[in-house]
């Protein structure tokens, strides 16, 4: 059966994350729904590079959709768009080989978090707001020790699908533009809360709360503290998934001005 | 009584426009109902530079507030803005003389328009997306004729608070930055729908369905046609509201990414 990739934003705000489930109302569900009725197929299977869990947004998901006799991807595209709800979006289709698969193919998530350092009437659903003043150069240099091939233990909770707690991460950076603090982090893959964990410890960095050198300790020793920490969903982006070939993500910059 | 500047920014997708009415939530209810619960007031009146529409957001809309026994101004934002919904965001807040008048002293208006040129997942609430494609540089031509001091009976509904449809308005630029163009229109003051409607007319020409010299000839003889072409609230930002001494808006930017 022929397979196309997806590449996909939405909002997550009114869903339950990207995976499929019973009475619940999810990205990949209204995605499922939107081909059957715009395109009138019953037989194909849709396939994400990753989850997202309820309320984080995505820049750019990436989808591969397994289908015979599918329209070209612009219209499939409009035609699709035209049935799915406005927080989805399909930004671009393509026919791809079948050795191609969202997941497997995938060599790297990067995803980006936007704090505000205000309140905003515009923003809320797109943003974590900090009451506290946040230091951003300690925040900045307490990002260092979560580069690298770490043990990420403290920063996710049991899941019984993963082997392992020890991730490489390729980037951390912490920059601020305007009312927001903006965080990037890149993996090869992530584990479950990790990034939302990676967050919430640079804000109480950022806050005076935890020291720079007290990130390093908690990748030593573990501390259920940190589950404490997790930041909201709201403020969470997919921005990105990379394949073999693809240039790294260019400079970090918000998806909102503030 | 002591007199208070308030400067606030509001989404107005979930409220019917500015001005209290009865039986419908609009942003001065909300602000006078926040009012009276944070701090504890019974006696005081607010007053706004001007109306907005339903559906019409606020990046600083002006109003006034006369009462006694106050908090210093950075408590009063404070405990306002919690006791206001997230949509509503008291940016500042100073005690002014008597005869600043939120409406009255008010010597220019700027109005920011957001057209979206692809559809999009995060930004519906704060656009309008226009599905054909838009000549930018005929859009820029057809404003200049905008500009200047011109009967503007064409672009209204009849309003009886009016006395004239005759008005000065001081810059209409059109831009585009990355999927969106933007439009600014400043002037002394604005007819009902006006900025709406000569936006309509802007996209009109921009899709070639009118020309630029179109435009000049609705100026002089007014026709029906152009309240079929009234831009929707989604779109439209206040951006400012201008007082003797302030410096005229700053260069255009938009209020988000796209």
């Amino acid at each position: 059966m022929p397979r196309y990739r997806l590449t996909l934003e939405y909002a997550g705000t009114r869903y339950s994350g990207w995976q499929i489930q019973k009475n619940a109302r999810t990205v990949q569900g209204e995605l499922n729904r939107a081909i059957e009725s715009a395109l009138g197929l019953r037989q194909f299977e849709t396939y994400g590079s990753g989850r997202t869990d309820a309320g984080v947004h995505a820049l750019a998901q990436v989808a591969h959709l397994d289908a015979a006799a599918l329209p070209p991807p612009v219209t499939l595209v409009r035609q699709v768009n035209d049935a799915l709800p406005h927080d989805i979006n399909i930004l671009a289709a393509e026919r791809v080989p079948p050795r191609f698969h969202a997941r497997h193919s995938a060599v790297a998530r990067s995803y980006l978090y936007h704090i505000a350092t205000r309140r905003t009437a515009f923003a809320k659903p797109h943003v974590w707001w900090v009451k506290e003043p946040l230091h951003l150069a300690r925040m900045q240099a307490a990002a260092a020790p979560l580069t690298g091939f770490g043990d990420f233990r403290a920063f996710t909770d049991a899941d019984p699908e993963e082997q392992s707690t020890r991730v490489l991460v390729d980037e951390v950076s912490v920059a601020s533009e305007g009312a927001l603090i903006l965080i990037r982090v890149v993996g090869s893959h992530f584990l479950w809360k990790m990034v939302r964990r990676m967050v919430g410890v640079l804000a109480e960095v950022g806050r005076g709360a935890l020291g720079e050198q007290d990130v390093a300790r908690l990748l030593r020793a573990p501390s259920q503290g940190v589950a404490a920490l997790t930041a909201p969903p709201s403020g969470l982006f997919l921005e990105r998934v990379l394949y073999e070939g693809d240039p790294p993500p260019g400079p970090l910059r918000p998806v909102l001005t503030l």
